[in-house]
């Protein structure tokens, strides 16, 4: 048995690897047909999702091979890899409104969507679904603190005599570092001190899937990344033209398609997980993952840009995107406060997640 | 006995009633000084009362009469027939502010004034007072989702490139959809699927009044609808320049004297029930009312406003209207979340209205 | 034993008080070197720590004197008075700016750092700590009243067409006195009819101490808080000169410096509460005094102004102020829910804390 035949097991299971086969013909495509940005705009949508869920297994692999509390730290820093590459590519091509569009749109979704659908699916096939609601507290207690950071230079620049750009620079650089050390703290406060508190109802992991060697998970982190990131810089070359093509506002492509698709592997564990009744996992999934982004890849883009875009990068968002991230924190801490839900509280959540994305989808162009 | 005599039993039984005699002189007074608009605003809302509790009387029989399910539904739908009415009224007129205000101020009148009342009168007698939070937690769920609706095209159409009408009213419309899709999906949840966790402590229903038929039901509910049809036209037409002479702020009008007479009826049940220590009934009657004007009387009105009005009438809100609808949902969503009340959460609920009013009582004209 | 020997006894075994000592340095540099702000300034705040820790030791001895319900109203009454008499002193010089600054400020400051700080001390000692969430929940609905308040006139009064000075004028006096009235009805609802609801977890008091007579208690009462006038009197004088030397913002100095200094006493006792796993008495310090300040000191201060201010003070505030208000009440109530607190849960509320300060610090002077 060769070391890589758990990843042949894994593709030969996992019907939503067999798109990795669109890889090849979207590298293909790029280099023949540069210009047809509809076309490769599909494949890399298409080629991302494979990638992204080969990413997530060898990462919790890797988790799995390094005990709790490391596994944990790695899962959580890893967890955004596709969000964190595509959002990198942005920013290296100077692209902040897509760089920020994607961050608030994936908190969003994250929050709304993925939650929303977690509890619709899991209601649909059990009666009432309990879960630990602590974990959901402190998750929704650190999208409050992300969206007071983001609000705070939104706001404190809008008026007009105080956008001295200095001024907003170094407090996006200030609040970046609160916000790091913030997620820092709640790591170790929910790994080492407290972790009894946050832990879920023991569950048996999946059985029947050969276990990965550490040097292929390994491998395989380290050479989806690589395709990830080509895969990304074809995307946000091929997107906004694309969208105009569907009619869809760049503000929509950036809030809503990117987001999703980014987070396409993860909804479909946070979703596997509701239907098994192991809601825990995927309260985790969601809130966790926004809170990640908010609090860690976000802030980490903007001590970042200071290397690597061609001018340094603000926490200062378009005020409908810093209204949504907060709106999406308070239906998540109202619908997560019972520690209990039904098919209906996923209806609430993704009802808020449809007005955002309907709004968005008519706004004239101009304004976006 | 004849067939009446259940009606008769009860006008006899209820004093509010006894102000029906007040129609008949409306009526005269309308045809005869048509320019008397203060003696015809006093006269007309002395007979939308008694012609709101007997409305309110009739609905419940036939609700009675149909079962749980079918009765809950047909009592959600004609619960808020007078604010239907009158809002009708108003907006085959055109007149959109007046229909709005009376929508935002019907919404904060039943999350603020009657839950807080029915807190304060019941707490006055009772020590502590407890009902069942879940049905509170998803009422005030459903003003949360609405109070997004609302916000968001105000939010958008607010800022000064973005107001193209078609836009407004596009979003208008698909949020009309959103919210009366939830608001069934919620009918759905809370009388079919998960009936079981929305029941209050059983009581028995009040005793000693005769049951009216299902035929006697009908006719008053044709009837009196009818009735208040005529008498809402002759409030809408005087009630602005009425204000006027009392020194009243249009706004002032709308959100509070129309909100608290079209709900009078509603107010003396939920009252009455907190004085009888059943406080699921007033915390249902109060916030269930205000959730379905929001979810449902509101989007219905946007729609048939395309049918009926001059013009389409969009979901685009005075902001302070808009804000007043996000603070009295946190206010509901905050006092109820325990789930236990005393007389004093009464008074912060009903403090937090007294601001509301007073505001708009103070308010120079020139702004409403 | 002479009658002022338990005065003494204080001053011997509470090393803060020890910087009494500075009081005369102060008046006597005052009175030498009037213009030499940052060192007025350095002692001023010297002198009003003890001094404040003085006065909050005597009214807490009357207090436990004439019995729970009075005492508590006194306490309740004079708890804040350091804070009063700084404000006083800057009301009467016309300081309208410095006046609102310091009450938002200490709203912020007892609710987001003397409540963090508590949370996040008793949590480095005490693995998880419990305390009646019911307190937490009554001051955070007061609070949330006094949010509520402070929006609407800065609301209403942003709008252009409506700054009409009276409206204003009446508006703030009308919402001064519904904050007074529901902090007495509060006060009548905590301490007097539903006492047992907020009642702690019984602890002795502190032993050890000799008890203070009533004499004594009173005496010490009455000079301390002359002392504090007149050392309030120099601070304000010099604060904002002695800002500028330090490159402090003026907005920071009002929020953030004044408001922790004159917290310090109460926050001493909050922080060795919280220590000794009597988390109850923290949280009742940090949201008592907060909500004290303001739906009483706040509304108190607008009336004063008609009676000793150059021209009356409005309850407008910077709405950068209020939306800071508006966010600690909601981080309170969200922190608070669970009635049980970790370290973490104290980082939380620092670290909204912190975006504040960082935010008022950075801010560029002409905004604020």
């Amino acid at each position: 048995m060769s070391i890589i035949s758990p990843l042949l097991w894994e593709v030969r299971h996992n019907r939503m690897l067999w798109l990795l086969a669109v890889v090849p013909v979207l590298f293909a495509a790029a280099k023949l047909k540069p210009e047809a940005h509809t076309l490769l705009f599909v494949l890399s949508v298409l080629s991302i999702m494979p990638l992204a869920t080969l990413l997530s297994h060898a990462t919790e692999s890797v988790a799995a091979r390094t005990g709790d509390a490391a596994g944990g730290l790695l899962n959580a820093t890893l967890g955004n890899l596709t969000e964190l590459v595509i959002a990198l590519t942005a920013l290296r091509a100077g692209e902040f409104m897509l760089v920020k569009a994607s961050i608030a749109g994936a908190i969003v979704a994250n929050t709304l969507f993925m939650l929303g659908a977690s509890f619709l699916l899991g209601g649909l096939k059990h009666h009432v679904q309990q879960y630990n609601r602590t974990n959901a507290r402190v998750q929704a207690g650190l999208l409050f603190l992300a969206s007071v950071a983001l609000m705070i230079p939104s706001a404190v620049s809008g008026s007009e005599s105080a956008t001295s750009a200095a001024f907003v620079g170094q407090l996006s650089v200030g609040l970046s570092v609160l916000l790091i050390v913030t997620y820092g703290l709640g790591m170790l406060s929910s790994l080492k001190t407290h972790k009894e508190l946050f832990a879920a109802a023991s569950h048996d992991s999946d059985e029947g899937e050969p276990s990965w060697s550490m040097g292929l998970a390994l491998s395989t982190l380290a050479g989806v990344t690589l395709l990830v990131a080509l895969v990304s810089e074809i995307f946000v070359e091929s997107v906004q033209k694309a969208a105009e093509t569907f009619g869809m506002t760049p503000a929509f492509v950036g809030f809503v398609v990117v987001a999703l698709v980014g987070g396409a592997a993860e909804m479909a564990s946070a979703f596997s997980g509701a239907r098994k009744d192991r809601l825990d996992l995927s309260v985790g999934i969601a809130l966790g993952s926004a809170a990640q982004i908010a609090l860690f890849v976000a802030p980490v883009l903007v001590l970042l840009s200071y290397l690597i875009a061609p001018t340094p990068m603000d926490l200062v968002f378009w005020p409908g995107a810093v209204m949504m991230v907060l709106l999406a924190t308070l239906t998540a801490t109202l619908i997560t406060n019972s520690g209990r839900s039904t098919w209906f509280v996923g209806v609430l959540a993704l009802m808020v997640y449809a007005i955002f994305a309907m709004t968005l989808y008519l706004l004239p162009p101009q304004v976006s």
